[in-house]
């Protein structure tokens, strides 16, 4: 049991300068006993209220130095707090407030939301186990207009989907990374340092003057994941989920015109997903 | 990888009668290799616009029996037509069209869309495994205005909820139940013979003339799963969710009113959640 | 300017048994001077604030009769306290809860949302003009599954439609009426003895045993508003927007099957739209 | 009548280069006659499957140069094809597209999506009047977390709300401006020369280092629409609304700490709101 999308901003000023940190905090608790279920005893129970309590407590102790960091505290402090909890999750995400600028000049107070990908971690912790770590993006929209086809697949009665080379590759991007068992890292450090969020969007796209050609979904999700993999090494494990919007060239024979891939129509429903997680020196599919 | 929401509407007609099934299924597979990710190798790779045709063209020749039963055949087939395929999943929920009646008649072919409480099922199989069977409903909103209280609970200085032994109990239901291994059952006759749905509401509010007393989220949704543990035998494990929304009583002394509960404002953002999984002999917690 | 989604629940008890409105109010109001936006003097300025308050207050004194009595309450509310005021509006929409049933005996004090169309009403009048009130119906699905064609349209170069003369009619219905200058209704009483809802399933649906054609949506429309019109002699005008949900019949021919009208697919964007205003010896169409 | 949210993507092709433009079109007519309503007479009825097709194939043949221009074209087109529509409204929403840049260099064909503010237009017209074309921006978060005030204003027995100097004001910013009677303009060159988005930017955040103080939603609009109003000498007449979200400071006294406005939690509803709508020579307030 738990709270979730505990929501709140954390302003910190530096001087003129305001710097804000708005997150939604999802904390979930296992307890050691199950008597609040079986008999209706709540003696052991931390009410859902007091866990908010607690998340707002810790923010305004510790600020939000990074997502990470803040997450690791709040797991540390219900295992270190309370003897009865024997797993603690906690999640965020950040609302994407990004400074504004006039003129290139960055405003002291004034933000803008743009939500571009969303960042959020997790961290969780059984007790007598380690605190481990994840961090990810969400929310990721790209699309190519080329260098993207399908063709070579398995074929039977059953097949309509024709051949392509060149198609329109449109999807909603998803990848979370482990950093394995909790140590002393900067994170902000980390995601910055090694550019994870330009390393994924070059992965997707190639080289900006020619691309790079994506046989399948499933390959371009693998070149992404191998990306970060061998760019940043304090990543153990990623998972990425591409969900695809096809691009129906829209056949205007009928209306007497010839359609070469100029007006397309996004198919929303269904839509395909590739999902997989790839670790050092193992490889999972699902 | 696999196709989500494929959506589409079975049309049944029996005379002037018409009977309608609208689905949203998601089928998912896992392949045996994994060449397609490592080196752009389609072979293998089952276009997802080849599994929409598939569970379209099942759908046209079976028709939709039950939920469960269209999962089954689905699962089956790609496992009996498909020997790269290691693991297959499906999930299916249900529009909730209702037929129109007119003075207690029933109309033959007019339906409104009720969505109070949906219904949906997920079959999956591992390749040389048993192919396992769920049924739930998610989405049923209920509320019980008394005989609800929550007191007793751990208490420390992040305690600012006060103990109550009257409050609004409101939430948004979820319960998933597996029946097992895959056996010759008649998934809608266990359904309504059970009469699963009303037992899930009377074991939430109680008896129609008096209630009962929940003195917590985790008691009223450990009875949920008890009741429908001992009335339906072939359910072996029910997970529950139950996400509360909060309702406060407005506080009207600046006003120069006292609110004796009369009016209250829900609490959307953070929300409670509370999960619990129930099977037979075992009871497990998250 | 004003407030929007001011949420709350009105709870009444007639001994053990209790009696729940929840509702969704939004109240604008408009000033006699411009000052607060061109010179920032907000000395007439009534905070959004404490509009909200007087909502609750008017529903913790008044209760809620009905809806449109508790926004007539509101409106007139502003109206006499405040001079500065020269027009108000007041919508409020009703969450769905029905009381639950135990084999067909009411539950004292257990609810369930039923969200199969939402009741709502406007008020809204001008210094020195009349209140008149709105009533309404919205987010209304319906199907039939025949008795509907589309014949004989217009054609040019650009029409690639068929004629059909049996096709599924589906859609989501928004109806909305004036009761003309605010008398003394019983408005509840206005909505259960005209059965007005079930006026507009009649009209949707035609008789049960066999409908009734509609040869294009918007003679659906008309024949709901000459329905309600007819027989609800206090409703002055009716409005009525009708989104439509095209349902495609899945072309089989290259999968070796025939599909007579069996497997449907809903086509959500675009959908069609048709709306009209219908009054009593005049005609509006939009 | 009419077809909503027709999305498509026009593709364009430099050389190498790709130009993306994904719009949703929602064009609305008005016939001359009413018989389809009253008689079922579909003869003059121009299907909404017809309207798509028109859309595309205008979208095929002339590009979309502008959204305005786009929408002045489908609107001309229908005026001049058939004589039965007397009135006809088109409104046009672009998904916002950016080109992907590595290190600087603009990616040929990769883009993201990034809704930091949706750009609109609308035109419309009717037979033997003018063609009015509207622009604007809608969804635009924005934040400022100082130099916000509400003070001074009406108080009565109903408010409890505090005066404040230094609060966060942050919202969301619809802004639609007329051009009035269409004219021979290149609208993407007023959009980007006169910097009409940076232009609102800045009315709502005041200089970058030091701000401007808003005492009130209602004057921050009020600069916004005379900014634009003076920089932007083709618009005739804007309208702005601008939602709120109020920031709520956590009161942390009962947990033993004093919060400076450090920690606040959004309260997303009820929510206020304030539009107005500001002409030249002329001052309107909704």
């Amino acid at each position: 049991y738990g709270k979730n999308t505990i929501k709140f901003l954390r302003l910190h000023r530096e001087g003129q300068k305001h710097i804000v940190k708005e997150v939604e905090v999802c904390t979930h608790l296992r307890l050691a006993s199950a008597q609040e279920y079986l008999d209706g005893n709540n003696s052991l129970v931390i009410p859902t209220d007091t866990i908010k309590n607690i998340v707002l407590v810790l923010a305004k102790k510790n600020g939000i130095p990074t997502l990470e960091q803040f997450a690791i505290d709040i797991c540390k402090h219900f295992m270190t707090t309370f003897c009865q909890v024997v797993y603690v999750k906690t999640y965020i995400q950040e609302v994407p407030w990004q400074r504004l600028h006039e003129n290139g000049v960055p405003h002291i107070h004034s933000f803008i939301c743009v939500p571009d990908g969303i960042r959020f971690c997790e961290a969780e912790q059984c007790r007598n186990g380690p605190l481990v770590v994840f961090a990810g993006i969400k929310d990721l929209k790209l699309m190519k207009t080329t260098q993207s086809g399908f063709e070579g697949f398995f074929k039977n009665e059953h097949t309509t989907l024709p051949e392509r080379h060149d198609r329109i590759l449109c999807g909603e991007l998803f990848c979370k990374w482990s950093y394995g068992e909790c140590r002393d890292f900067d994170f902000d450090c980390i995601w910055y340092m090694n550019k994870i969020r330009e390393c994924i969007l070059e992965a997707f796209s190639g080289p900006p003057d020619c691309g790079e050609y994506s046989p399948s979904y499933q390959k371009t999700v693998n070149s992404i994941q191998m990306s970060v993999l061998s760019k940043v090494s304090q990543v153990q494990v990623i998972e990425t989920v591409l969900n695809n919007t096809f691009y129906n060239v829209v056949d205007m024979k009928n209306l007497g015109l010839t359609n070469d891939k100029e007006v397309l129509v996004p198919v929303e429903t269904p839509y395909g997903s590739c999902a997989c997680t790839l670790g050092r020196k193992k490889f999972l599919e699902a």
